[in-house]
């Protein structure tokens, strides 16, 4: 890949100037630049290893003096990291799956594969799957038996899509991704400990030991169109209904999105995250990682969660929360700092007593 | 699938009332349902949707007023739930693996392979390893050498076996589950900073840094009866003994069991809980999503954990534990609610301080 | 295998008394062993139970009376973990990968394959990747196109390697680890809520709800001698530069480590920690199980983290932290046990408030 300075800027729709002619063939941190390659120094801080490195043009901040850092391009942008975005989009280098359904795939003969469909080695496509046109399968998936993946996906190696999943367009699957294994559900004859202890917040009562019949999963995952989902994540099948992704949703990493759970538009789910079953889940929602949400609650649109959080309880719209349980991060911040002064709280309060010499009820 | 009512209600030992040679092929929400799947509609709340839907037979509560609703049959549940669990599994439709072996799989001539064993493309058995009659494998697995597999089992796609695992009948394994990974397990020639910092609750001593050594793991996994595990969750080999999982019991996706951990009878372990090395846990425990377990402890038979739980010491037989770090579930609500009301706290006690105006001792 | 006491001994450098000729096949736990087993009994606790088992040799504790356990060899050693890597790494039976390519295995012709490598069935290897000699690699694994590994490798089935990974020598990977998947990094195209509550630690703003634009990775993954990583750990790549792992580091399963983030030397990130990208960790630095780091945030030389520890800042070399979020041990410990004390404090102080009966200002 080789692009001029002035398609770049164009492509980002940013200004340039210097020698607009000039090309580059990837993008570099500015100490590590070589001639050809674009240094991405976006502001201040960073521009000063440029003198370190190579590079030729660089993406600076608005006003940059440009000419004094020694370069002879340069583009401005006011928001590095839809620059980013742009830069990086055009200088991917890829993973290198060839053009075309490789020998030794595995594809049943009754899939439909769309137009300029790649497919690389020893990946299995199952009856009636039909991949949408101009998609990349890497190599090691396994597409599964009425799937549905719509055009524009780029799967990347060992991912895995039950039988009857329905995915939109543009799905990106990072390595060992799985979607549509069966949902997490079983049941006792009799009513469980765990049922009443969730009833009682405690109390397993007179439930007798016993084991665990298993629900099936009839329903498959429903996913939208420009959805993400990380490297070894899991979205479980609904146990009647389908378990949803919507559009725009991004899962990181090692996420976990149990049976019958509903994701709305545009969220993000970072790292770990884990989603229990039958949850319903807004737009906009932004899951901080590891977070954890437990089964058959909401969250409302534009929810922040942040890092660690566990939600255990509906949680309503706009609200940024954190903790464990989650509580608003305000009284969270409050209460954390309140925490770490509470070894000393008890020695005031024993102080106090004494002081008031007129001992509390209970010690 | 085709079903009758009457068949169907057999299965499940209920009742039913109206036309019982009504047929079905399917399950569905109320709302959703077509007229030939039969509705789910287990309590009033779920009913008032059958009038949006098509269904004419649907599973309800005792007493029910079937007819009113339109309905030209109905079934009686008094454990919803449990009637789930019938009629999913009847009615699933399964993952589409064809009958026999693919030839596209790699099976070691020293493999024994059961009656009636279905094995996906691209699946690798080693050597010596034995597979259970009736079992179905799906895509791209990989079984050890010397592994065995009781009868029954079904693996969905991409689940691996480590070498020399022993595993009961009706096993059934997720996409990208991982038996038999090597445990973690490292050691310093001298005393190192994490085993000081152990011993003395934080005090690293005069440890120097070291390199870690690795344990290499001779123990295998061994795994009883009837056991389920989700979707890329490991479990480890043991170092010199096996690490066990007892009959009945089912892991959730992305569940860690690390080295020697002995899991009993009939445990849930939800999504994404941990459990560290040389773990005993007893019989019929439930371990809420994101639990952790830190090694060398025992968790007692029917302990129940809360989502979100860090058990860092024994729990005993029956407790219902919540929090970082565990504790009985009524102190956790307590210790949450106090949790709550911290801030407030501050300002009362900066109060009283004042009103007997004879500072503590350390403000 | 078969090994002598004396050559075991030896290997150990350890002290071994009894008749060193004695054979022995393998290793068990004191109460397991049989005949030609060596029984680790590296405690007298552990050696109470030679006499169930039927071995005839044991690793003890310097002058231990073996011959009154009725042994006939003894080998002693003082750091009976750092005996339990040596021996086991003598007695490892492995997991049975021929020698040579498997046939079924999809090579680039670019590749370039190291003398002595081992290749399982059913392994791709991409275009102009380099294999260091000696490597064993098993079933099922994509190693991608550029990428460099090592000489001296291990990996189990299913493991994945992106382009352009670097990876030293000696390199251990458990079944389904995932290197270079791509990095989670998104940007709304204006300042988006979660922007602005991280600002102001909790507070959206005006920011309204946007669609995600996805920053590609230009960057790949940086490996460095004797690491070992987990079954199903995700290791990402870096956005412009690497992310990289220093030699002697271990992950543990299911560890995730983002975009751009440097791990140092000899670390320990124990089961399902997750590490955010952009994170600088040192040398020595041990994370317990579940721990979580945020991003941007650098973490010292020799920091020791407790189970579940949730890192929300910077933490200085060589500080042993705890907690959510995570702060100094003993801070911590003092902390929960304020916390179970509480409920009572809360009643404490009601008390005093009734007794100087002059009530606080906001009750």
């Amino acid at each position: 890949m080789t692009y001029t300075i002035s398609q770049i800027a164009k492509a980002l729709g940013a200004e340039a100037a210097g020698n607009l002619d000039l090309t580059v063939t990837g993008a570099a941190e500015p100490g590590d630049a070589g001639r050809d390659q674009l240094a991405l120094a976006m502001s201040p801080k960073y521009a000063e290893a440029l003198a370190q490195g190579g590079a030729r043009a660089a993406i600076l901040w608005p006003g940059a003096a440009w000419q004094a850092m020694g370069l002879e391009a340069a583009i401005f942008t006011t928001r590095p990291r839809l620059a980013m975005a742009g830069v990086t989009a055009m200088l991917d280098p890829g993973q290198g799956v060839a053009a075309g359904i490789h020998p030794s795939a595995v594809i049943d003969p009754s899939a439909e594969i769309g137009a300029d469909v790649s497919i690389g080695p020893l990946t299995v496509v199952g009856a009636r799957a039909r991949i949408g046109e101009g998609s990349v399968i890497g190599p090691h998936c396994v597409i599964g038996m009425d799937v549905v993946l719509g055009p524009g996906a780029f799967l990347r190696e060992m991912v895995s899509i039950g039988a009857r999943a329905t995915i939109g367009a543009r799905f990106i699957a990072q390595p060992g991704a799985r979607i549509g294994g069966d949902g997490f559900s079983f049941v006792t004859p009799e009513v469980s400990g765990a049922e009443n202890a969730r009833k009682t917040m405690g109390d397993q009562g007179e439930a007798k030991a016993q084991a665990w019949t298993r629900i099936h999963s009839l329903g498959a995952v429903e996913i939208g169109d420009d959805v993400e989902v990380g490297a070894n994540c899991t979205v479980d099948n609904g146990t009647i209904r389908n378990t949803s992704i919507g559009d725009g949703s991004k899962l990181d990493n090692l996420v976990h999105v149990g049976h019958n759970t509903r994701v709305g538009r545009d969220c993000l789910l970072c790292g770990q995250t884990g989603v229990s079953g039958s949850v319903e889940i807004g737009n906009n929602v932004v899951l901080g990682g590891q977070t954890g949400v437990v089964d058959n609650i909401f969250i409302g649109d534009g929810v922040i969660a942040g890092g660690g959080t566990k939600i255990l309880s509906n949680v309503p719209a706009g609200r940024v929360i954190m903790g464990y349980p989650g509580v608003k991060m305000d009284l969270h911040t409050e209460i954390y700092k309140a925490q770490r002064r509470l070894p000393r709280l008890l020695r005031d309060i024993a102080a106090l007593k004494k002081a008031v010499s007129k001992p509390g009820p209970s010690e």
